[in-house]
C-alpha cells in the first residue's frame, strides 16, 4: 500500500523503527532527541526565532497562534481560499475576534493586491495559507509578507502542508508566526505541531488577554531551555520526527524541493493525457487536485485507486466529491508516482 | 530498562508493533481501530456516556473539561492535594471561573466531610483528582461523588493514572466527565486523551461561553458518529492504543487490579524493611512514593537506579527532592518490582 495523500504521508523506516525506542521524557535520552528536533526544525523553518512544540494536530498549533497573540476585538484578516484559510477564520471568530475575511474562491490563489486592499490601519495580524492542502493552492507568502510588513502588522503562515516540500522562508519572508506538523513534508507520523515566533509575536503575546492553558506559549518556553515540554509529550512521536528531520537534512532541501517540483510536472502531464482537468491555480508541488470526470464521483475514484493499493485523496468541503488529490511529497520516489498514474489511468478508463 | 515511572509505563510488545502500521485517517481501517478504541474504552470507564479523544497529553483533555462546560464568573471547587489538582486550580483560574479551593496537604488525602462544607449552593461543578500522581494517594472518588451530587453540581475526576489501576466507576459513581489520558494504567504511549461526557456535561455545554476550537466537544461528536475524528488524529497512537485495551481486556479488569494491588503491597513491604519512610496517606496502588532519607537527594536515588537499568521518578514542586516515586502499574509482572527493589536497597546502602 502506497500512501499519497496529502498527509499523513509515507515515513522513512528508521522513522518507524523509532517509534519503538523507550524512554522517560525527564531523561536525558529524551532530552538530547527533544533538542535535535528542535534545531533541526529551525534549519527547516530557516529562522532564528523560538519553536514550541505541541502535543497536537496541526490545528492545535493554528489555534496557539490565536490565543497567544490577541485580545477580544482585535482586528485580523484572514486570507481564505480553501478550507484550512476557512479554519482560521473559524478559530479568530470562536475567540471574539474582530475578523475581516479576504474570501477567495477555491482553486484560486491570494492575490496580494486584495490584500493590500483590505488592510486596515489597525489590522493587527494578517493570516495566510502557505499550501492549501485542500485544493492544492500555493500562496505567494513572500508577496504577501512585503504588503503586510509595510502595514506594520504581525504574519501568521500555516505551513502546515508547505514546510519541508516548497521553498519557504521564515526569517527572510517577515513571518511572524509559523505554524507546521509532523505528518505531511515533514515525513513523521500525525500528532506534533510547530509554531516559530518572532520578537514581535512575543512582545505581543506579553499584552495578549486571551485565556489559554494548554497551548500557553509561557510554558512551553520556560521549559524550552531545558529540552523539554511542560506536559508529557507524545514520546514515540519525537523520536521519529528526529529520524525524518535527521533524513531531510541529508537528502538537502534544494534537493527535495527538487524532487517534489518535478514529481508534480510528471503527474500534471500525466493527468492532462489523460484528458482530465486540473484544478488548482498557481499549483503547490505538494499536491495535484483534479476534477472528477463528469458524472463521476471522486469518492469511487478514490475507492477504485485504494483497492489497487494506492490511497490518495477526495476533496474537501463544497468540493468534496468533484475533486481528487494525488500528493506527491513525503518518502516517495518517481517509481511511486508512476504507478499511482498507470492505476488512475485504469480506473478513470474503466469509470467513464 | 525497566519503566516503572508514573507515565509512561511498559507497554506490550503488540502495542508497540502497531504503531508501523501505516494508513490514513478516512479509511475504514483506521475507523474499525478507532471504533474498537471507543468500545472498549466505554467498558473501562464503566459508562454509557459519550467518550471523545484528542491528540493531546492528559492536560488537553483537563482544559477541554473546562472550556466546555462553563462561562467566565461560574463558581467551581476545586479539590487540590496535589500537582494534578493545582493544575485544574491554574486552568480554571486561567479561564476566569470564580474558583473555590479545598487545598489539603500534599501526601495527604482529599476528607469528603471538607468537600460537603465547601460546597456552596451556586458551586457548578467540583474537580477531584482519583490518584495524585504527584503524590500517590488515591481519593475517595466514591465518597465526595455522593456528596457532590446531592448538591446537584457536576462532577469532574482525573483519573489519568488511575483509570485501569484502581476501581472507577464513572456511571455509578456519578462522574459527569472523567478525564484520561494514554500512557499509564492504559499501557499505551503519551499523546491520546479521552473524556466522558454525562448527559448533564452536554446539558451544561449547551450553555457554556468559554471560547475553545481545538478541544470543541460538539466538532468530535459530530465526528464520532462516523468513527473518526475531526482534526488529523495521532494515528500510530491509536493502532496502539487499540492493542493495549485489547490486552486489558483480555486480562480482565478485576485481575489487574488485585495484581497492582499485590505489588503495591509488596513493595511498601519492601520499603519500610530498607528503614524508608512511606509518604502516602490513603496511598493509591498506581504507584508508592517515599521519603528520601536524610540529606539525600532523590535526584540522586533516581540518577543511581537508572544506572542499574530502571527508571523510577522523583518528585515533583516542593517535594521535588525529598520523595521518589515508584509506579506498579502497566505491562510488568511482579519480578520487575523484585528487581526494583534489589536494586533500591542496594542503592540506598551506598548512598546512605
Amino acid at each position: 500500500m502506497i500512501l499519497l495523500t496529502p498527509g499523513p504521508t509515507e515515513i522513512p523506516g528508521e522513522s518507524i523503527e523509532a517509534m519503538s525506542r523507550k524512554a522517560h521524557h525527564r531523561t536525558s535520552e529524551f532530552r538530547k532527541a527533544f533538542t535535535s528536533v528542535v534545531e533541526n526544525l529551525h534549519w527547516l523553518f530557516k529562522t532564528k526565532n523560538d519553536i514550541l512544540v505541541f502535543a497536537s494536530s496541526g490545528t492545535g498549533a493554528m489555534e496557539a497562534s490565536v490565543v497567544n497573540l490577541f485580545s477580544p476585538g482585535d482586528r485580523v484578516l484572514i486570507c481564505s481560499n480553501g478550507k484550512f484559510g476557512k479554519r482560521f477564520a473559524e478559530i479568530t471568530k470562536s475567540y471574539g475576534l474582530n475578523v475581516d475575511i479576504y474570501a477567495e474562491g477555491w482553486g484560486k490563489a491570494i492575490n496580494p493586491e486584495m490584500v493590500n486592499e483590505m488592510l486596515k490601519k489597525d489590522t493587527k495580524a494578517v493570516f495566510l495559507t502557505h499550501n492549501e492542502t485542500s485544493t492544492g493552492v500555493a500562496n505567494d507568502v513572500k508577496a504577501v509578507g512585503r504588503i503586510v510588513k509595510e502595514n506594520g502588522s504581525l504574519f501568521i503562515v500555516d505551513t502546515i502542508s508547505g514546510l519541508g516540500v516548497m521553498e519557504f522562508e521564515t526569517d527572510r519572508w517577515g513571518v511572524d508566526v509559523a505554524v507546521s506538523g509532523s505528518q505531511k513534508g515533514l515525513m513523521a507520523p500525525p500528532g506534533l505541531s510547530f509554531v516559530s515566533l518572532s520578537e514581535d509575536a512575543w512582545e505581543s503575546h506579553r499584552h495578549a488577554r486571551l485565556p489559554k492553558y494548554y497551548f500557553s506559549f509561557d510554558s512551553y518556553k520556560e521549559k524550552l531551555e531545558t529540552g523539554q515540554t511542560p506536559f508529557t509529550p507524545a514520546i514515540p512521536l519525537i523520536f521519529s520526527l528526529e529520524k525524518s528531520l535527521d533524513f531531510i537534512k541529508k537528502s538537502g532541501l534544494e534537493n527535495l524541493f527538487k524532487k517534489y517540483s518535478a514529481l508534480a510536472d510528471m503527474t500534471r502531464e500525466r493527468i492532462l493525457k489523460m484528458g482530465l482537468e486540473l484544478f488548482a491555480e498557481r499549483p503547490s508541488s505538494a499536491l495535484t487536485s483534479v476534477r472528477s470526470p463528469q458524472n463521476i464521483s471522486s469518492r469511487d475514484i478514490v475507492e477504485h485507486m485504494k483497492r489497487k493499493g494506492i490511497v490518495i485523496a477526495g476533496g474537501q468541503g463544497q468540493f468534496k466529491e468533484t475533486i481528487f488529490r494525488i500528493a506527491h511529497m513525503g518518502y516517495i520516489e518517481r517509481k511511486h508516482i508512476e504507478m499511482c498514474m498507470d492505476a488512475l489511468s485504469s480506473v478513470i478508463q474503466n469509470l467513464v
